[in-house]
């Protein structure tokens, strides 16, 4: 089996995020691919720096070249960023017919038309699902997923340094600088955070999702772009009254050919889904013709989000110089399957909810509550209230994180209790979701 | 250019769906695809109804062998659904060499190996975007778009019927029946609403994207499965005092290859992303190990929604068909890039959010507001409140819908009076986002 060699030139947050993920996922990796993956150079003019992750010295290098010209290399993946010296490896990559991958939005939406077409060219593919919200595979979505659709609307909320202010700011009585100090002390804001808070981060993401709809350039310049720096706790309280939240959102609205297009704050419905987007989160709403309103929704930046979307980029590339074109990949993902059991009910934990049906009489809670602690369940809260005039009377319960096996066999002895009327209802209880405030 | 051509194996809601959009996308499709996609055939037993749809005589058929042994046409979609004689068709399509696409829960999460095993020893694609979450394109994102990731969590709102009865039930005061007979009478819940509501359509959906993650077929009889006819408005009411939504959801945890499976009415934290999908909305959550958690939200079923689906599935497997191998697609999606121009301040309307920073002095109000008048901006609602001891008064104010020149040259003038103190801070309102409850 071939070795599909990459080289990866910038070792900084994202760069040490791939390298981690490769060697995390090595056998999954493999399997989709069909190959091994196989980091061969890592350039970074900082040689020295402990990223926590052990490599073979010979990997790293001070210089690109090294990389660009390896004609064992065959994905380039551009992690540095900035528009000088990317640019120049990135032309000189695709000149030796390497593909590459980057995560360069800023390079992408002022020259990606020159790039896309000297790739073209040269027969070489270019990946860029980092450049643009995180982890979330959005640009796949609108190439590929929603690919039947005219699009008609884009609203993203696309930099979470921005997102995390402007929730702090609506949790309390926070201002711009103080949110911005907070998101800088977490690690969410960098020492300058002009690019994030002025809209301009998010004007280069939204312009590489236009150049996929519409299939041309869109100049940062074009887009009517304002930021977050003026807005106070006072607009963000009465847009609250008035029920709506304020957000820094990336908008397309297209209306037959003609587009509105910018990056404002702006005020949206505090009951829709983009309002509940909260903290570094990062989200796209995009609508097509034929799919109606659809929403992306993950971490926009870090290291291992970011490092997902390059590696899937990274995949997608290794599995199509890998496999006979002749012969598909094989469906339900794997080569061979992941070895995996069904948990049977004596491992199952869960918190519940449970509603008993009982006759409205006394010492009916005292022999649900005596059935319950025989089967080491705790009860977290109850209420009983009103009465039926068929003389039933429901019980709501909530009890802590118990067995399932021994919620089902007190369910069973509780349901042939003579008081109980009706088979008592359970349900099951999820707090793995986040609540994000900010 | 060599025409793509396709036979269509059931002409119901979906399949005009996709008739429909191949139509009216032709272009996009053509020009996404590099060749334009051609019906040549559609079987079903049903050729005499009218779909909207005009086609020539010849096209229908109610033979679908007539599809099957067709040597022009090259990818055979089926969308009649059920067992029989679906699973025949697709496996004589198969044996033929064909691409086939299919949106068959049922069948693919019975059956799915035997035709993932014969289609990978045939040398064809299977395209199945459509049996899981309608238009959201979840296959391909854990296929492709996360595919750097261990999947450790998946938890799904994937029967759009059940969403819309429980959020309905959560609404007022209805309960199970009512809101059933809701939705029948909307046309999102069928005359037998049996698999719906018994929550097995959500279980053979949960199979198919465990047998994505995990490279094996899960029986629906594997996973424990209930449903939510025996919810009551008490449930919802209590639920949502203690702070939660009741949601039906599939679920799937991952402890080490030991997984938790199952399809239940589950309480959700009410301020967490998921509990706020609504209605006849569906929604993915899904936790990776590098990309953390990621939501994806959409129409889980219809004419169109699916249609989206079935229809990337056939673009994905023409421009296959089509490219040639060894020159990768070009990028930025489109062989041309579509007319479009970026719309100018004189060509939007917009509604506003503004706060003017003025004088504490009697005749502000009536000023400003004799500006707005001036430049054809009338105001919905204003509250003026406090006062600020450097003299400066907040007045908060939003308009209606207005042209965005005439805002401008309006805060202009307004920002030029005497007793304004700050420049005047300016808002967008977004109203086009679903609030949607029942």
């Amino acid at each position: 089996m071939n070795n599909i060699n990459i080289g990866i030139i910038g070792f900084g947050t994202v760069g040490a995020g791939v390298v981690t993920i490769l060697e995390k996922n090595k056998e999954i990796i493999q399997d989709r691919v069909g190959a091994p993956v196989v980091v061969r150079r890592i350039a970074d003019l900082d040689t020295v720096s402990d990223r926590g992750i052990t490599l073979q010295p010979s990997i790293l290098t001070n210089d690109a070249r090294a990389i660009i010209n390896d004609p064992e290399i065959s994905i380039v993946v551009e992690l540095i960023g900035g528009e000088e010296p990317a640019a120049t490896y990135l032309r000189q990559a695709v000149a030796q017919g390497k593909h590459v991958v980057t995560a360069n939005k800023a390079l992408l939406s002022r020259r990606g038309e020159e790039f896309f077409q000297a790739a073209h060219e040269r027969g070489v593919n270019i990946g860029f699902e980092g450049s643009v919200g995180g982890g979330i595979p959005i640009i796949q979505a609108i190439r590929d997923g929603l690919s039947a659709n005219r699009i008609t609307m884009i609203f993203g909320i696309l930099n979470g340094t921005s997102n995390f202010i402007l929730s702090c700011m609506s949790d309390g009585v926070k201002d711009f600088s103080e949110a911005l100090a907070e998101a800088q002390r977490l690690g969410y804001a960098e020492a300058d955070p002009t690019l994030d808070v002025s809209g301009y981060d998010t004007t280069h993401k939204l312009s590489i999702l236009l150049s996929l709809v519409y299939g041309r350039q869109f100049h940062p310049e074009e887009i009517y772009t304002e930021g977050i720096a003026r807005i106070t706790p006072q607009d963000i309280s009465f847009a609250k009254e008035l029920g709506y939240r304020i957000k820094l959102l990336a908008i397309s609205k297209d209306d037959r050919g003609e587009i509105e297009v910018r990056v404002t704050p702006t005020l949206v419905p505090a009951a829709s889904l983009i309002s509940n987007v909260q903290g570094v989160y990062n989200a796209v709403f995009v609508t097509g013709d034929a799919v109606g309103s659809t929403l992306f929704y993950g971490r926009g930046a870090g290291k291992m989000p970011t490092g997902s979307a390059v590696v899937s980029d990274i995949i997608r590339i290794a599995r199509a110089l890998h496999t006979n074109p002749e012969k598909p990949i094989i469906p339900f993902g794997s080569r061979r399957p992941r070895p995996v059991t069904i948990k049977k009910e004596n491992q199952i934990r869960s918190r519940y909810y449970l509603r008993f049906s009982a006759t409205d009489r006394p010492g009916v809670l005292s022999q649900i509550a005596g059935i319950l602690g025989d089967y080491d369940i705790s009860i977290s809260s109850v209420i009983q209230r009103g009465r039926s005039s068929e003389g039933a009377v429901p019980i709501f319960m909530l009890i802590h994180e118990a067995l399932e096996q021994n919620v089902n066999a007190a369910m069973k002895k509780i349901d042939e209790l003579p008081v109980t009327l009706d088979r008592t209802m359970l349900i099951r209880i999820e707090d793995t979701f986040d609540v994000l405030d900010c």
